[in-house]
């Protein structure tokens, strides 16, 4: 019954040929999210959470560990101190909080169009962060080294769906612990020109990072935030001397702290998610109410990390239903807080980029995007609960971080969408690849996978037969292949190499 | 800092281990969502769709193939009928549907425990429909055969995560097409004993599903809806003799049909969304009404399939941005209209149970369920764009329907889910394993997965070190191995064997 293709019509294949030739990617510096956020908790919901955290920190509270400097800043503030437990009246770290902490900051770039904007609508995804070993198709597992590092850095860089360089890709455990901070963050600034994250593992480091960071960005930072970092807290109920001394260098400075308590539930917390919720908001405004103390207005990021527990094993298992759920409601209670919320990612507890690496981290990722999550850690290459950075891995998670990109635009409601012109020049049973409608809009209609095959079968089967890892495999080799550095002044390369060089002289080589 | 393990700590393992030799899946006969479902468009948003989809109706119509005797029946109701064109005033079909279609139905299984309610805020999930191929890792990808069918029955059957034995679940070719559907409906019933779906390959087939279902179910149906059928349009804009001879018999005899407009978006719609999703509502209101002025009150379901397209090959594509979106919209309208919605799935393009299949069916299967999809066919199986069913996709893509049905209830917020008690009995920095909080809740904390393996890398490797795909693969051997028939009374059985032969011997045999 359809129609024979008429003059008109013929001219598609050509057309979308055309179109097709002059495709670039449309990339922005941060997603903006055009729907709000799923809740799946009510608000009197929300208020039990809120008030269980109020009752632990009233009752119970935290203990400050090795770190006796902030414990008069507590006690200043109206906390009852006693030896190293800090106990805070209901309501107190809240309203330190909400006086100060702003809801949205920017985190400035090298290069200023990758500036970002952190909270709001706002999202940033930034790559996997602390893993020591690396895997890829070709070799397998290995311990992870620098040229490793700067290899997921230049990837970053390349992404257009990566906003961030992120901090500590993977650990170079080829360079000593004392010394490898100096190498991440250089790395950072010469092989990227995106957003970075500084060193925490010593306060003397974050000073380091923050020293290295002048020099890049060319002066004080006091009006700037240059750097957001990642300050974990010892659950339960444990903040120690080293974040406490790397997030009172950062406060002090304006960089960002992403404070967040890492929970697996079961062990850090109660394996029930309502009161992994409350532990995590009672450990994060502890945090985030000494940042505001060192130094009020510093921006900070209300963090979550959780993960649900395997009974046969006890390991750590992701993307199953309970660290949904917890993201969905800490994301809404960061919310209410007006803070700006680091969870979720691309996590997975699989050795490989299978199908369970990737069940898990699409069930992590879509949390995360619908939930409304502002900084997102590990969005690419996490494999073994973050044991390793996976190459094929890196790649295919960052596709699906393009694909998010072109949902949370949301469903376009245009004249130009809605599309009456094509039903107007359509007659019912013929196609519509020939409308001029079609030939208007199909260069933009469809986010375009880079690692999906949609071939025929024959055709895939002619074309090798490969899964997604070994496409995955290829892609990320031609990318390292093309990439190109950056524009760095090299006044300031010059100096970030003899501040690095300086430091290593006075540093001891430590391994552990 | 950790206080040594006590007396009362030490209960800690042997009691897990008890509880975890009890360990039960719990399972629903369908699911009910606690959360409300996820909007990501405004009400005046889909209002906009809505005045699309009446204008579409009013001003182009749709063209009724091969089926004169609906003609009239569409006008007496009020449409104007010129030769096989049809066009309704606007809200004509609206008012139709919404004065008798049932906003909820329940479609009764042969054991009254699997009965499901379709409508509200349930959910049902459905095997994979339709396709020529079967997958699996050891004999690769081939044409799908009767013992094949009854295989997926079996699986569908033992699983506790799927509420619905399904339809078409692959072709068996290897059946004569004028036949197979006898040996289709009997195997649903014999291997299994939950809800199921009839033929629509032709009005006699859809005829001889509800002559046999009379036999399973002791004689008249038309008091118990016991077939979900599925009825395609033939986009864009037709219904054609075939389908709506299918749908007049299953509505004559009060079994529901899911009407669905099947969009590649691009081909047999506009290319965008918002276009995509007038369509289907125009389409789909067509089938319903339909159904309606055929019997008034007969169940009835809105579906949406709409995916991608490739702009390389025009093939279809799976879990993009795209078709998640005109998922939640359809979701959205067909609330609007008061009737149950079908959509989603675990689709994908892939060849292989790899990394892009997983990928692509959570990010179909997440939209699905948030979007809050009442009937889910292809929740479990698809692989190749529908042309095949793999084993090993399977039972992966079953593990994540348990996930979902943890997911849906939601954040418990018991006195118990917030866990005071734990934090009361815990001191800071002491983990939680052996509280009697932890002990009491630890046996149903977690979802189990089946198919994930979340051991360390040294404890995979030596377990052979398989992937998501391979550990499924000794899975669903084991499972067909511990199949067991359900209980069939015996006259019921020979009554129906004797249908299917008498029919057999009255049809030829015809391959295509």
């Amino acid at each position: 019954m359809t129609e024979p293709t008429t003059a008109r019509r013929s001219g598609g294949r050509a057309g979308r040929q055309a179109l097709r030739a002059s495709h670039a990617v449309e990339r922005a510096a941060y997603l903006t999210r055009s729907m709000k956020p799923y809740e799946i908790v009510s608000d009197e919901g929300l208020a039990l959470i809120e008030e269980a955290a109020e009752i632990i920190l009233a009752d119970i509270g935290v203990e400050i560990r090795d770190y006796d400097e902030a414990l008069p800043l507590f006690a200043a503030a109206g906390a009852d101190v006693v030896g190293t437990r800090v106990r805070f009246p209901r309501g107190l770290c809240r309203s330190i909080v909400t006086a100060t902490a702003p809801a949205i900051y920017t985190q400035h770039a090298r290069n200023p169009i990758n500036s970002v904007q952190i909270g709001g609508n706002h999202t940033v995804f930034a790559p996997n962060y602390g893993s020591p070993f690396v895997h890829d198709l070709d070799h397998g597992r290995r311990y992870a080294t620098i040229a490793d590092f700067q290899n997921f850095v230049k990837l970053a860089h390349m992404s257009p769906w990566l906003h961030h360089s992120g901090g500590t890709v993977c650990e170079p455990v080829d360079v000593p612990v004392s010394k490898r901070h100096l190498d991440m963050v250089y790395s950072h600034i010469k092989y990227g020109d995106k957003p970075f994250m500084g060193s925490v593992t010593a306060g003397s480091r974050a000073q380091d990072s923050v020293d290295m960071a002048r020099i890049a960005f060319g002066g004080d930072l006091q009006d700037r935030t240059v750097m957001t970092s990642l300050i974990n807290a010892s659950s339960p109920l444990v903040w120690d001397g080293t974040m406490l001394a790397a997030a009172q260098c950062y406060a002090e400075n304006n960089q960002a702290c992403i404070i967040t308590p890492f929970i697996l539930a079961g062990a850090m917390a109660p394996s029930t998610s309502a009161g992994v919720c409350a532990q995590t908001l009672a450990e994060a405004l502890v945090g985030m109410t000494f940042t505001q103390l060192v130094r009020p207005g510093a921006p900070v990021i209300l963090g979550s990390f959780a993960s649900s527990m395997s009974m046969q094993t006890g390991a750590p298992t992701f993307g199953t239903p309970e660290p949904a759920l917890v993201l969905y409601t800490m994301a809404a209670l960061a919310r209410r807080l007006g803070v700006p919320f680091r969870s979720g990612g691309s996590l997975t507890a699989s050795k490989l980029p299978d199908a369970q690496a990737a069940y898990e981290s699409a069930a992590t990722l879509l949390p995360t995007v619908n939930g409304g999550v502002n900084f997102v850690l590990h969005a690419a290459g996490w494999l073994e609960g973050g044991l390793a950075i996976g190459y094929e891995k890196f790649v295919l998670d960052n596709d699906q971080l393009g694909m998010m990109a072109t949902f949370v635009k949301g469903l376009d409601l245009s004249e130009n969408a809605l599309a009456m012109s094509a039903f107007r020049e359509n007659e019912p049973g013929q196609h519509f690849l020939g409308t001029n409608h079609t030939l208007m809009n199909f260069e933009t209609a469809f986010y375009r996978s880079d690692t999906a095959d949609n071939a025929s079968y024959e055709q895939w089967i002619e074309e090798g037969g490969l899964d997604a890892a070994q496409r995955a495999n290829k892609l990320w080799k031609s990318r390292l292949a093309e990439y190109e550095l950056p524009p760095l002044d090299d006044a300031i390369d010059a100096e970030l190499l003899d501040f690095v060089a300086r430091r290593k002289a006075e540093l001891p080589d430590e391994f552990a």
